[in-house]
């Protein structure tokens, strides 16, 4: 299948090259010409724009940093969308305001397009190993259609709900995480003030009423687990600035719907103090420095 | 063996019944005489006094509310502990305040007797099935010695640490689930504001990086999980004022060793509030309610 | 002087209403004919829109609900703007995003206009009595401009800094009048749960390090104060909605400039949750029932 | 008068000299001869012990860390009640536990005593200059004998209520202002982050509805006002890690009335980050950096 792909960043990156791998001609744009001819080593085509890229395409698919860059991709002063052909199916993997994503979902429509939110969790590592989850918002058909491409890229595909509702179902298990970590930190820190051991502890939590994902297979206290970001200085992994970031479009998403997050809130705040300390860079688990001594 | 077993509530009760079926021979004593009645019809001994039942014991073990009544039973004007002969085994189920164990422990070990604290979770339900989770703080010689009893109460038995731990360990477990509970709630909560069905974002967190022990087994929107409190009107359960003394608990040891746990102090505030709004008695899942509409 | 004046709500409408008994021509313009009605009453001339309304206006006022509709005003479709004359002074109170009043001011600015951004604090009653606070954004030179016609309208006129920093300060002070309140109801609800007598504890807190504005005006608990809004059952005042809103755009704020801001992000989510039990329509300072037994 | 004094810290010895200089006669206690040998030299007498300095007191007064000292001095092996004559006044002016005071004034009724609790606020330079603020607990009579003596040593003095109620005061004040603090903190940051001048920003605010004390005369930016902590360097003042004592006080009495302070809890628990951090020793007023850059 001909496909376009838009932004070849950490993640789009390897997403495209996976496509190639599995057979599909791509043909991609990126600002950067680094990322283009990483690309181009894999067998992709090096589009000269993204209205070039779309040419021809039976499918369009795009990872974008923010909100305003897929604004401004698809409805901005280029208009792209209105250079697709009709029926061409076109995926949004980017993570940004489900509003965002409903905006061009109605303008897509309206020129006959299918179009799916599908933001992705997994990481850089999950891009590489085509191993990442999507979190779909569309119609069944369009899912339907997008599913063999998704399958070349991820392992777990979730059907969320219509157009935005994917956006939705990753900042909501986005802000529950960035709170199960900092929760596992604190509970953490606070025995190891007591005297207990971490390994001990987080072993009782892991097999008790506070078992979770963090506790599973990501600690945040270093020499827990051998191969989390922890014990390896809290490099790689997901960096507090990319927490930072959905844990705003949580509380932005709140606020527009008038909901109440108190710990979610509380999470952005605590992991923005964090980044001003000069950890945001760092793996997202690092915020148990600042519930230890000499942070 | 002869067991003295002190406190017969709704914990207590069914612990003691255990060790009796399992073929002990338990002198309890409580100030209720109904609590007294039930254990003397499944062929326990009614004792007169906490003085009276440690009298013979080769093991005594007490389950009581709070902090006071552990440190006024043993230390308090009876001075319970001197009457203990020596070399017995002293098991304290309640949960307390881990400096209250310690100071008991000392006491204790002054007088040639072994002491370890071992708090519990799993609930009424728990208590009557005997698959209660024991967190133990103590040596390991003691452990040993405690281990055959507790496992007529329990199915899975922690060694946390030195005296104190198993208060330290089940406060930083329950300051956690406290904590994870409200964050899955304000998840669920923000999901449906904007429109996705609670079942479907329960169960894409559930297997994503969101995932924890309330997802797994104890979701807190209603209709989620057959089984759950939420589903049967947050009846039954762990009650919001359990909850509420377990994480004032872990607020006082975080005052006690200077310890920052920013989630678990709001996580306290927020059920007190939901406490004083008349959920008090209701599943501490209820909580959820904060969050929603009306209430 | 003639004034278009384009909003007539519970502010815009008395605001309209002093400019024209100060002797001003005001031609206002609001979808609300009882509005426009009520401004004709007084003496002011009623435009068919916006872009009747502009005509011949040698200032430009507007006093709309949200970032979106000043937005919609002067850059959307009708593009109000261009229909202004060259050098004609564009004053702007409502409160909205100050991201949105620099693009507006941008767009002005490139057309020959002078603008302001100017939002007020001082509520309905000091829109109608003339008393309002402006903080402004924007140059010297505009401000003195604007200076005799805010001076008709109100008491206290800030100048922030450049554009949007009117909306900034307004922002910074009402998350800090929202902590404040929260703030304070907490310290005399616990007081009172200690049996401290609220008027004695507030006098006391008053005047000592804990005073601040809400104890000196705008004291939360019933009967502390014969004016507050708490002793007349939470009517009139500001309402805990507009708290909400004010709090909100604090947050989105603090997204776009990567700050932290612990209190106000969970002062947010409280206000919110006590909206969601149905006080939104009531004062803000009735989030002390949240404290409280019995919500 | 012949007044016993136990405690001679940074605050006590002032306090007591200030007794001396009034023409009392002092006869003093501390463990430090350093500190007896300050008061000796004022004119005071140095007592062998604590129940050397009672002996032929008219008043008593106590200055001491924290509840246990409290509870030892006056109940412990010693005790010192017992050795005070019937008819006594005994001030304790130590900041502890509201219910550490009413245990000791029971004892002391008991006695034929009359207690207060007396907190002061208004730290060593207050004490110095005999200017503090003292918040009473306890019964009119006990409150005008104890007033003369009061009076040398401090400026204003509340009458909060019965026995307890000075401590109760003085926590409720003290959170509020944990909260002001942090709270005008993000605030200014917020402000600064969007380019306004925190001067500017600042007088706005305290002239506007986010006034409180700490814009009043403790701002926490650098050089914004002369006199501040913060223009001097976060030195002198008031200690982050005093500060977290009394919001650990305030937390303790929360869950002892199962009352709900989420701005105080979180508060303390942002103290106690910025004190894990090092700035302990510092004024208070440094939390500020915790949300700034490079923090």
């Amino acid at each position: 299948m001909q496909i376009a792909f838009i932004g070849l960043g950490n993640m789009g990156g390897p997403m495209a090259i996976n496509l190639i791998k599995a057979g599909h001609s791509v043909k991609a744009f990126d600002l950067s010409q680094d990322a283009l001819a990483k690309v181009k080593a894999e067998g992709g085509q090096a589009a000269a724009s993204a209205q070039d890229a779309v040419q021809g395409a039976e499918a369009v698919i795009s990872m974008l940093p923010a909100s305003q860059h897929v604004e401004g991709l698809y409805l901005g002063s280029g208009n792209l969308l209105a250079s697709i052909a009709k029926g061409t199916l076109v995926i949004d993997s980017s993570t940004i305001a489900a509003a965002t994503s409903q905006k061009v979902a109605k303008a897509a429509e309206g020129l006959g397009l299918d179009f799916i939110d599908a933001p992705v969790s997994g990481g850089t590592g999950g891009a590489i190993a085509g191993t990442l989850t999507f979190m779909v918002g569309g119609s069944d058909a369009a899912l339907e259609r997008a599913r063999p491409l998704l399958e070349k890229m991820g392992k777990n595909i979730f059907h969320a709900g219509t157009v935005g509702a994917g956006q939705t179902a990753k900042i909501c298990n986005n802000m529950l995480l960035g709170i199960l970590m900092i929760g596992t930190s604190e509970a953490i820190s606070l025995g190891v003030a007591n005297g207990l051991d971490p390994k001990v502890l987080s072993e009782i939590m892991r097999r008790s009423s506070g078992g979770n994902w963090a506790l599973e297979v990501y600690n945040p206290y270093p020499g827990v687990q051998e191969a989390s970001a922890a014990t390896r200085g809290y490099t790689g992994g997901f960096g507090t600035d990319l927490m930072l970031k959905d844990l705003g479009l949580s509380q932005e998403n709140a606020a527009a719907v008038k909901a109440s997050t108190p710990l979610g809130a509380l999470a952005r705040a605590l992991y923005a103090a964090h980044s001003l300390a000069g950890h945001g860079g760092e793996d997202f688990s690092s915020v148990i420095k600042m519930l230890q001594k000499n942070g």
